[in-house]
């Protein structure tokens, strides 16, 4: 029922990206902007040229504790040693955008309700702390409404009038562009991992109850794979995190456990994929986009196994499985939401 | 947590207008328009005047069997009653619009997935055939679109730029209006009644399982209400139809039921306000609109009882709930099908 077209990316890609001195000669540093990609898990920066081809890239651990004021600093730190690579200051680029998890006010370039972030409740002025650090103007926008603005612009949705970003990661974040326009409602429309599978289901952190997120986002099935454990059920997930040197389960990690053949791993996945397939068939009743795009650390990882499940599975769901939306894997992959910061640079 | 706004509308209008003779000698034939309501219990017709007043009003029973040609006749009898009481021709209004309840090609004027309808899951030119026989160009357009339109333009939403419209009656539909303009989708969007509230849940009447209308629509209420009354559970549900000489559970007989604290009415109801709460909350973290409306049989009928109540149930699934968006009964009741459609003639 559903034909899954060529996502233009094969396999996994590990996001490092070599400098390209050849492209830094070519721009001058003024035609140079930053992307900065902060996530739950980790902090990506980058510097990109003007045709939004990543030059340097560098990434760190987003701190687990603190508070902002500690967030900004491993921020500033990932964004400098990108340019490093690069051979540039920031302070010669054109503009730096940054997508951040929470309610952004873009306007004043301030960011609230960052749930994957170390105490991160209030609002806090995000780009004027990163602009003033940094030497350049910093524009603030949603992580995943300008992921999927990158996806519409210069990947996987381009040709498409309506789309759905899907962010299958720490979270399940999601972003709508409708009419060829990202709908952002009251600032924060698109959440799709907060919509509901199952009323009275499963606990998210954020205390809603049988939302997608509760189900697939990977902090909720990494909770839900310690719980298991201590009522007794065996797995690899967690020695194979130690022996990889994480300190919670990543996508890698994941993925090694579903290769080993993991039964609790593959248990938790596919109590993962339902719950995005019934989610995602949900919001595509209401809004009835053109096209689905999935992204995100483990929608990226798990894009040849997973995500063909995730849209084989959405038929049960639709309203008119006939007519489904167009479903594709993100092209821009990893890089997708430091790109997407980026386009944020006017 | 929510303050409910006054809706302009108190307790239930019975929808039936005196034709106003001085709107009438007022207005040249040519300066009316009509507007049908084609639901699937009834079918409303009214003539309706410049400043969208309703002049004349008629309806009658939508036919439960038999098929496209049945209904198109029993729509014809109805729009020409309301044009006798009016003391006009048909072929003398200026336009007349249609809401229907399905899946509409406005530009073709064909009505397809129209589950509500007897036998009509085909493509058929509901347009043309009315248009042949009542002499004056006919629009069609999808029911709950049009009716969300109407209280955009006209009604509880006039004055925002986002709304969510639920229709609450045989079935759950709804509506969407972004930036001040209808969003269609690929033509079905709005069908919040198709949004999951419960995977694996409740099966409605087209077959999904868990969704908002297996709750809370009232031909799914009604199945419902017979399963259990099989099961030897005692009501006066099917009393007081047979008393009020209805061949369904209608609105008023569900409020009687109500009224006189029959335990089934009680729980059914509270079950279909539950997942109301529900599915409507899930779909505001998705849109972030500013404002919902409701309205429909059930949502008019209720609107000084139930609707406080599913406004109240919202704040355990919104992801923002101190910042919840304005809900309004819809203002136009009754009313706002026949309204809407005659915003279809241009």
């Amino acid at each position: 029922m559903f034909r899954r077209r060529s996502t233009g990316q094969e396999g996994v890609r590990t996001a490092k990206t070599e400098v390209a001195p050849s492209a830094v000669t070519k721009s001058s540093p003024g035609s140079l902007v930053g992307g900065i990609d902060l996530g739950g898990t980790k902090v990506a920066a980058a510097i990109i040229g003007p045709n939004s081809e990543v030059i340097a890239y560098s990434k760190q651990p987003t701190p687990d504790r603190g508070g902002p004021a500690d967030v900004v600093r491993a921020v500033v730190a990932t964004i400098e040693a990108a340019a490093a690579e690069a051979g540039v200051e920031t302070s010669s680029l054109r503009g730096i955008g940054i997508g951040a998890p929470g309610s952004v006010d873009s306007s004043a370039g301030t960011l609230s309700g960052a749930g994957n972030l170390p105490n991160w409740k209030d609002s806090y002025p995000l780009g004027d702390e990163l602009s003033q650090a940094l030497g350049t103007p910093v524009s603030v926008g949603n992580d995943v409404q300008v992921g999927t603005n990158a996806e519409y612009q210069l990947g996987a949705g381009a040709g498409f009038n309506s789309l759905l970003g899907v962010f299958w990661g720490t979270g399940v974040g999601g972003g709508i562009i409708l009419d060829g326009k990202p709908w952002k409602g009251r600032g924060r429309a698109g959440e799709i991992g907060h919509t509901l599978v199952r009323r009275g289901g499963a606990r998210a952190l954020n205390g809603l109850h049988g939302t997608v997120e509760a189900y697939a986002g990977r902090k909720s099935m990494e909770d839900k794979a310690r719980r298991e454990v201590k009522k007794g059920r065996k797995t690899s997930l967690f020695k194979i995190m130690k022996k990889r040197d994480k300190t919670s389960l990543t996508s890698t990690v994941w993925w090694h456990a579903l290769e080993d053949g993991d039964e609790l791993a593959e248990d938790l996945l596919h109590r993962a994929v339902t719950a995005l397939s019934a989610g995602i068939a949900s919001a595509v009743n209401l809004l009835d986009v053109e096209a689905v795009v999935i992204g995100g650390g483990l929608g990226v990882r798990f894009a040849d196994t997973l995500v063909p499940q995730i849209i084989d599975g959405m038929g049960a769901y639709l309203l008119d499985p006939e007519n489904p939306p167009t479903v594709r894997v993100a092209a821009l992959g990893d890089n997708g939401g430091v790109i997407g910061a980026s386009l944020l640079v006017s």
